[in-house]
């Protein structure tokens, strides 16, 4: 089953798909998919009146795809998780995970417009695996199960301008926290549905083009080793998001003239399993 | 007048302290302080009823003191924004402003306890002014006036690790993020109430004795300047928080051995007209 979360921003509402493709409303069951219903359980009393047939069938469903988590407290990134991609940036490969923040009200629905900011020429693309947080974790040890920490995984577009990123002193974030720089989904797919989170393949196109084919295998440090690690520093909780690194293949990595994104791009993606995202970018 | 939240941890109650430091239940005005209050003309609402003697004072008030404002969206900070503090940290005077974020669940309240991280051995202190954003700023411009869009400020303690900060590979988020790592308040004083917040004495001690004694009147990008720019990088929203740097004395910047913060100790700290906070050092 998928969850996901229909209609205009800010007014979604919560629905379960099943593995048939079939749309039911949760209304009746919470207010809404974020960190109070994933710490309580939720999906899995989702997943019993799924199969118990007791959940109604959504007739209008809205055509918009929102975000199918709440806003979270917060997203935390890793940089430089895939061999290639640090190759390709000419970085070195970190001897611990490279920890940034992205700015919660970046999240968009996965067919949303992403946009370009004022006076960006170098808006880049980066196709990534995300994590959603279940229950509250906080300084895991080697004797933790990080992975049981785990609600679901989802598909998360980690939008970067480099020049903001890289070229303007202080750190990542300023190019990381943009408008609309984190579409998300288009539906959380339970973790117990995810036989193998380090066997996903990840792939990214840009006007039809195709930029990055990385696989979850490649990542230098896989989920449970990130969630672990960053547990660490901050307490994770429950609806939190992470964005566990890109595959090579951005922008960034190209030979000139680097093909960064303008408005009237249109920029697909999806990871097995996660669905897909088509987002047409316009002008901020 | 000052806005408080009292009461345990996640259920703090709105009050008022009126200038004669009467306190005011604002229960029957808001269910809390937050964005949605600050975006509303809650500010106004308040100071007309407190004005008209319509407010019940708070018989019984709650002793413990929350963060004046709900949990934020997002809290960005001002890196190296003194020249005092850039130089005793060995760093060269910022060109454009230096920005990271703080994981928005590091607010406590400003009398509550704040955790040295497990493995940390440098924990510093950093008094701040803070800004709290009244109404939605984006990419503003010269002929906008960007203090027209802070709804008030509040003292702030941008408590950082520095191994974790600096000497743990990537960016500084992860030495800023840490559990209990930014209180805040005791109250919010709004905006129209600070004559100049570029001329304001920030003070901190440890276990009585003085570690910082600052002004705003030093900082290398003035409150206006720093939210003009980050509307460019990022959407600026009510209940948003800005930390805007803090200036020297901070730990990092004595000679050996350097006086790291360790549990038992006592931090204090206070603004001109923003009131004072106490903390004492709690193992993580």
């Amino acid at each position: 089953m998928q969850l996901m979360r229909l209609g205009p921003p800010g007014a979604e509402r919560p629905v379960v798909r099943g593995d048939d493709g079939v749309l039911h409303d949760l209304g009746g069951l919470t207010a809404d998919i974020g960190g109070a219903f994933l710490a309580n359980g939720g999906i899995g009393v989702v997943r019993a009146a799924l199969e118990a047939g007791t959940l109604p069938v959504l007739a209008d469903a809205d055509p918009r795809v929102g975000p199918p988590v709440a806003t979270p407290g917060k997203i935390v990134c890793i940089g430089l998780n895939y061999r290639d991609h640090a190759a390709e940036t000419g970085a070195a490969i970190p001897a611990e995970p490279v920890v940034f923040m992205k700015a919660p009200d970046t999240i968009v629905g996965a067919n949303d417009e992403v946009l370009v900011p004022r006076g960006s020429t170098r808006t880049d693309w980066e196709v990534e695996l995300g994590v959603v947080i279940g229950r509250t974790a906080r300084y895991l040890t080697g004797e933790d199960d990080p992975l049981s920490y785990v609600a679901g995984y989802v598909l998360s577009h980690d939008v970067s301008e480099r020049e903001f990123q890289l070229d303007r002193g202080g750190t990542w974030d300023k190019g990381k926290s943009c408008e609309t720089f984190n579409p998300l989904g288009p539906w959380l797919v339970p973790a117990d549905e995810v036989p193998d989170p380090q066997d996903l393949g990840l792939r990214l196109w840009v006007n039809g083009v195709q930029r990055q084919d990385g696989s979850t295998r490649d990542m230098i440090f896989s989920v449970a080793e990130v969630v672990r690690y960053v547990s660490r520093f901050m307490v994770l909780r429950p609806g939190d998001l992470i964005n566990t690194g890109t595959p090579a293949g951005v922008a960034l990595g190209q030979p000139e003239p680097k093909p960064y994104l303008r408005a009237g791009d249109v920029v697909e993606l999806e990871i097995d399993g996660l669905g897909r995202q088509r987002q047409t970018l316009g002008q901020g």
